[in-house]
């Protein structure tokens, strides 16, 4: 099943507000619909928000009498910290001169290069993995949900995880629930369960302390925006998992793909960071946990300095910072990419 | 409003499960619904705990056809992480040969001294806030509840903000809501809205990422138990903020009474952790987070290594761990104390 794709002249996405009680595949046919679902989380997960974003632009173009320009911006700002969202927007928009069967097409092969990079990632980060903990088996932390869901198919971090397991290499998965959204508890265990894939749920504050105590040996996240020094932006809750993941002495990996290293921003203090509304802190799935009138602080990200990661693996590399590799120099062949 | 007290020759006691939406109080007369209450964390926090387990005693030696024995066993094993419930529970019973009233009269001394403790940690505390970040403003992180629900009145950590607060050095309070039970979200909030202290809710996870971009100065936290060196037993969530408060150079102070010190436990690594039932991580106030038949894995507790500790406070003194002090040796006249 894909999170995300083009089916007869409109795109379905799997409606994970609803996950996991339901499975419902939303059907969308014109962008405010698709922005409304991007915001409210419908579909989410940087991979799949590049697609989004594409496959938006391609719908937008499908419509002469459309605003395009106007649903381009919009798609665009749906989301502020995900940089593949619009990645995939431009992408697609940049074809609107040769009509919308090369917008449609340049959306699809978006879909199809976010395909094949999370299977790359997997094997790429599986491979790290046993680089960094030779034979020992694998209990790998994660945090937020960054399997198939977050993606088209199998995933970034959780692709890892996914791929461990295949090889015999994995003894269990350790998932942060992330609250507030709570992807961890409602999206990355129900992935997991489906993939048959042993795991237990935390309260993200037990990451930190389960790591200190020696519960895992791994720690895999994702990333929405890694900047050209290594800081990565990524689910609240990711940098103390990092802090205390250096403090144990657990290797520390992002996975994500190349087109969320963004080496036009320097570092993570460019990153802006979305605050999101502050009723989402004050109550879970609709019931209510703080006093009525209370007031939050809600920063949906976070950002992990570089000199907490030990490596960055994407499609195509892995960028070993705690060896002082770096993302901007280290990339091989940059010019012949397809993907920048 | 006292959070526990003995009325009319039975416990009275709010019932916390039921905060915020409803202020129920609890009239209790039989050790075996006492143990039930705390178990389910109708009474919670050090301070009440170790007043609950005294009274308990009194209740159990007002009735002379009861097992004594049984109910002092069963009451001191209710929580075993917290030290001051056994401490209570043992100061009443070491009474139980001079009759009822005996036994009732400490356990009345150790409510009694529990208040006063409470306003002399909150002074105490505040008088090192100013001593640590002069004529600043202070913003103060906290986790868990600690305030006069904790205790008996007033609290432990929570003590010093609303000290502050009357003092008009608070410019605000920042609550961590404290999963999985939810004690920052459902009772600091609500204490901290009844004292007028201005506040704002936040995710445990956010906690550690908002010390690093210096949205508090100060943190304060409670404890269920210190060990001889200093290492603290706290809510789960205290470690992760003690490790980002190190990294974000803020001075992070555990705030508790001398009963919680236990100078028969070396270390950290001697204090047994909580492991609570796992079905409280897969959901939130009765709905569910995660898909059925999720596992997981709950810690109440962590524990905070000494290192990363600024100074501890209780009613007698501040033990400044950072610059060298020890718990064991500097406490003056030791001997003297009523609590010991």
């Amino acid at each position: 099943v894909r999170t995300i794709d083009w089916v007869d002249g409109a795109i379905e996405m799997i409606d994970q507000t609803r996950l996991p009680d339901d499975v419902v595949t939303l059907r969308i046919t014109d962008v405010p619909t698709l922005v409304d679902a991007i915001r409210r989380l419908a579909v989410r997960g940087a991979p799949a928000l590049g697609v989004a974003g594409a496959l938006g632009v391609a719908l937008a173009a499908s419509d002469l009498r459309d605003d395009f320009e106007h649903h381009v911006r919009a798609l665009r700002a749906a989301r502020p910290t995900a940089v593949n969202l619009a990645r995939g927007v431009d992408r697609a928009a940049a074809r609107a001169g040769d009509g919308p069967a090369a917008v449609l097409a340049e959306a699809l092969r978006v879909r199809d290069e976010e395909i094949a990079a999370s299977w790359a990632m997997g094997r790429r980060g599986a491979d790290l993995a046993d680089e960094l903990l030779g034979a020992r088996p694998v209990v790998a932390m994660t945090v937020c949900n960054t399997g198939g869901l977050a993606a088209v198919e199998r995933g970034t971090a959780l692709a890892v995880v996914t791929e461990l397991h295949e090889r015999r290499r994995l003894s269990s998965a350790l998932a942060m629930e992330t609250r507030p959204l709570l992807q961890g508890a409602r999206l990355t265990t129900w992935e997991l369960a489906r993939a048959g894939v042993p795991h237990r749920l935390i309260v993200d504050s037990a990451g930190p302390f389960l790591l200190s105590r020696g519960a895992a040996n791994l720690v895999v996240a994702g990333a929405d925006r890694i900047a050209a020094n290594g800081d990565t932006a990524n689910k609240i809750g990711t940098f103390s998992l990092a802090l205390a993941a250096r403090y144990a002495g657990v290797p520390f990996v992002i996975v994500a793909p190349e087109s969320t290293v963004d080496l036009g921003t320097a570092s993570g203090a460019d990153i802006a960071i979305e605050d999101r509304d502050d009723q989402e802190v004050c109550s879970v799935r609709g019931v209510r946990t703080a006093p009525a009138g209370t007031a939050a602080i809600n920063p949906a990200f976070d950002v992990t300095p570089a000199e907490l990661i030990t490596a960055v693996v994407t499609e195509r590399r892995v960028v070993r910072l705690d060896r002082g590799e770096r993302l901007a120099v280290s990339r091989p062949h940059a010019e012949a990419s397809p993907r920048r």
